[in-house]
């Protein structure tokens, strides 16, 4: 086993069934485009490869953000795609480095990657110190706007710093349909900018697998070379590319999320929990007084609610991440709430 | 960009379009599981991640072939497969050796995961000699049997004497369903050995992206904390578990393979190709005197057919590869040649 692998924890999630509130997918439901999804499917003749680079997805992301093809590429997940990213720009034992807390696979693609993960501490607001990121002079900078699981968006001025230092700049958007800066349009004054985003959080297709990098063309190329050529599957591209149509689901559930985001809050709040302002579809609230988190959580899962616990970062103890959802939703999460509380 | 990469090459397939007898898929069709796609469509909500650990396709492929699913790991086509296999187990700078000419992919897993690639020349009939590949001392060896581009298998009795070593083993058994051995049953005597599976060309499910390695459960868990959590999409494994189901369609197929190949190399044959022993679902053939080969084959894609052309691998300049398919199809290739030969 390779040696930079002895450092990895393993990614837990509880497979238990219940409400999903632990992985802040789409609460509204699956994306419109699945109604037509057989009709799709029988267009596709699966005993031959996909479209090896994903072309019609690319052409129709292209068409979505009036940028060329050759700006986009696609991936089984942002997942991937990150995986992609940082196996073509660092060499081994050369370094990422990242705001935290942030998203946990940032160290899990640096590890198996054979490069080193550092993170750079957030301020006490959870935003951005553009000079202490820039400072590291790592290879590589992964930036989450709006944070996961903070839920804060990193301001826009402190990004601005960290891309002209001219360092190679990965922007993980995965939640910037819910608020905050859209960075896509900046790949074109940023050759050294990468917006990764993906159809699994506003687009409802987290089953679907999909996901891809925005840069300039020039940061494209090396990618592809690495990609494993079909990587990305026939059925996968195909509804991608269509739902890229469904503009006024995701509309619909950025709106009931601006709606429900500041209910929830309140409520949990009036419950004594801590909640920290979100951009994003979930919330980041730490227990009240003499809550102990994990069994809290365990004893939510046995009511059938499942929110996310956040693992031992020392910021993050008391800590855990709640999907936002419809109010039926929140209406479930405050009756097993109050049926756990003390 | 990682300095590896350097040496890397982009792989080449036509994009035409035309008979596909390049990419080795299944000419009798799809998997006839495709009927049943919409129905397990509509148990599916993409609107979540699928299982994080493929577990239902696992339990699918444990029970078919009579192991534990912790036997088991899926990916997104064998190629995702052995990236993983590469990069849990080859510390950078270390090799992978492989018996050669061989699939063209093994040396870019290598690579781009920062390792090194040797090919061990296959003697005269193209056979493994078992004592220069485990004489490399590589970290990990890759047989693909029946191997391809070359088609023939090879000998149980060399595989075996390699894998007496004690060295980690990869076999590539893309095209076990066509001829000879099947070394699955092998992993519980061969600690060392990993086994990699297709759903792209005995199953006709190319498009769909699914492979799987089977092995020691020991070798199984390192991989297992390196994938990547829901690497394979929900469709994918839904479609993929149930069309194990489907074996008839595979012994129509591989019956299909069996009939048609001798007459395909016999009336290559005649033509004046040359046309080596095949155990696969293709051909490995030689110009006949006089005809330069990448014209022959650009010429043949005019008229519409597409066949393999196979780089510059000093044992394979001359050489194209040919899927073997329906009798309508061999019908179409030959007229094609004849009115290209010269």
């Amino acid at each position: 086993m390779r040696e930079s692998l002895r450092q990895l924890a393993p990614y837990v999630t509880t497979k238990a069934r219940g409400l999903p509130l632990h992985l802040n997918t789409n609460r509204l439901g699956v994306n419109p485009v699945i109604q037509r999804a057989s009709q799709l499917l029988e267009k596709i003749d699966l005993s031959i490869y996909a479209d090896r680079d994903a072309m019609p997805l690319r052409q129709a992301l292209a068409t979505h953000y009036d940028l060329g093809p050759e700006y986009f590429l696609a991936g089984n997940g942002s997942d991937e795609v990150f995986d992609l990213i940082f196996k073509t720009y660092l060499n081994p034992d050369e370094t990422v480095a990242y705001p935290g807390p942030t998203y946990s696979m940032y160290r899990h693609y640096a590890l198996t990657n054979g490069a080193n993960a550092v993170e750079v501490p957030l301020d006490e607001a959870f935003d951005l110190k553009a000079q202490a990121l820039v400072k590291t002079k790592a290879k590589l900078l992964v930036l989450c706007t709006p944070n996961n699981p903070t839920g804060n968006t990193l301001h826009a001025q402190s990004i601005e710093k960290v891309l002209r230092s001219g360092q190679l700049v990965v922007i993980d958007e995965a939640y910037a349909e819910f608020g905050g800066h859209d960075w896509i349009r900046a790949v074109r004054d940023f050759p050294n900018l990468m917006v990764v985003r993906t159809f699994s959080k506003a687009y409802g297709l987290a089953g679907l697998r999909v996901g891809y990098v925005v840069a300039n063309p020039k940061l494209i190329e090396p990618i592809e070379l690495v990609r494993l050529p079909f990587n990305l599957n026939a059925f996968s591209q195909a509804l991608a590319a269509e739902a890229l149509r469904e503009q006024e689901f995701v509309r619909a559930y950025t709106r009931l999320i601006r709606e429900e985001r500041p209910r929830w809050a309140e409520t949990l709040t009036e419950r004594g929990f801590h909640v920290w302002p979100s951009q994003a579809n979930f919330l980041l609230v730490a227990m009240p007084d003499g809550v102990e988190r994990d069994l809290f959580v365990a004893e939510l899962e046995t009511k059938g609610v499942l929110v996310r616990t956040l693992g031992e970062h020392p910021r993050l103890r008391e800590c855990v991440r709640i999907t936002v959802g419809t109010p039926d939703d929140r209406a479930i999460l405050l009756k097993a709430i109050d049926e756990v509380l003390p």
